[in-house]
């Protein structure tokens, strides 16, 4: 019997959805593992839709879950269809369609709201003790959904001290604020929090080659199945 | 010195574009053997837009370069502005774009019109011998690019002997008819056609894993580097 990872995509590419290269070498990193990665998305308009050859919004709308099927070659399931007892654990994908689509942290920081299916399936998982992954913005998405919960998870989001294409001391500091303990760390490291079952891997929030986030998702989910074999 | 690979996208999802995991995988095989990806598309619309989730047409409009620029992160030329002289060795991927963008080979098979950028890229990296790698369905667009060119090239898209989600022999027959010399493989193989210096793998033509994928994928990019190291 084979263990059975939630994927939650938010869409179909970096600046409006999820991040593809994260999303496949998640499924990759899932599949080596012999695990059966189960894709699922909020079945809601996306924030908008960015051009991502000239990084302009267009004048379109398109659908989370439908573009996320993309990804997913057509095997994807609506969000609010699944729960967490048919899931032994979850992995959060980055791109900037987890802080539009998932939360607005894109727009309001931590302030900005969480999608309720979201918020529902990530409580869920914790509250059932099964382990989660947060992959490059994908643990801003995890801090917002337990903000209530008192639970201090530890989480990262990358490092100050290496070069980043976006501001790791602001969101960091974001994710404190409703309650996560922030650490910094480069994209050959991962967080682990072992008491709350949550691991976390900075991917493409710091300067990386595809290689270097390939093998950053593939520690992660390593230490994932590590977790769930124990 | 790195060797510049371009890599030629059709646009981005399975059913009306480039192949997802097959773009990705390319990218990421690329980049382990220290090359450096150049990717391209024409600027031009789809052939239709389809709804990953139900499999329907969508009635929208999207260009062909836009699209791809998702998985290439923005990182994305023109193909009208590339030319063989800034490449060492060329990849073409999969995914239904191949055959609805790039050719029309899913409505008319071998008698379906190339786009003449297509065709020009193609031709122009054969004359100056460099090497060509086609994954999946892209085998059938290196087929229709070299029909007048009395080559007899090798190629695979698979074998009639294994499971298939496609009608292997109609594409391989449709090959033979423009001057391919067809191999029949496994999607743990690969095909090599040293006198033209042309790569082939099956990839998700056969039923397989993204594992399987990957590993298809990584011997095909492989053979390439070994083919401009030689």
């Amino acid at each position: 019997m084979s263990f059975k990872i939630g994927v939650l995509l938010s869409g179909n590419g970096v600046y409006d959805g999820s991040e593809i290269h994260e999303s496949v070498l998640t499924l990759l990193a899932i599949d080596e593992n012999r695990g059966q990665a189960l894709c699922f998305a909020p079945n809601i308009n996306q924030h908008h839709v960015v051009n991502h050859l000239s990084g302009n919004e267009m004048n379109e709308q398109r659908n989370v879950l439908i573009e996320a099927a993309r990804i997913a070659r057509g095997a994807i399931t609506d969000l609010a269809e699944v729960t967490s007892a048919s899931l032994d654990a979850l992995v959060v994908p980055g791109g900037f369609g987890a802080a539009k689509n998932l939360t607005k942290w894109a727009f309001s920081g931590p302030e900005g709201e969480i999608n309720q299916q979201v918020k529902r399936i990530i409580t869920e998982m914790v509250q059932s003790k099964k382990p989660i992954v947060g992959l490059c913005m994908g643990p801003t998405v995890i801090a917002k959904a337990l903000e209530d919960t008192g639970l201090k998870q530890h989480l990262t989001v990358g490092t100050t001290k290496e070069t980043s294409p976006y501001e790791i001391d602001a969101i960091s500091a974001g994710m404190e604020k409703i309650g996560a303990v922030v650490e910094m760390k480069t994209i050959k490291e991962i967080s682990i929090d072992v008491e709350n079952r949550i691991i976390s891997a900075p991917c493409y929030m710091m300067e990386g080659s595809i290689t270097d986030v390939r093998d950053n998702i593939k520690q992660a989910i390593d230490e994932l199945f590590e977790m769930l074999e124990a």
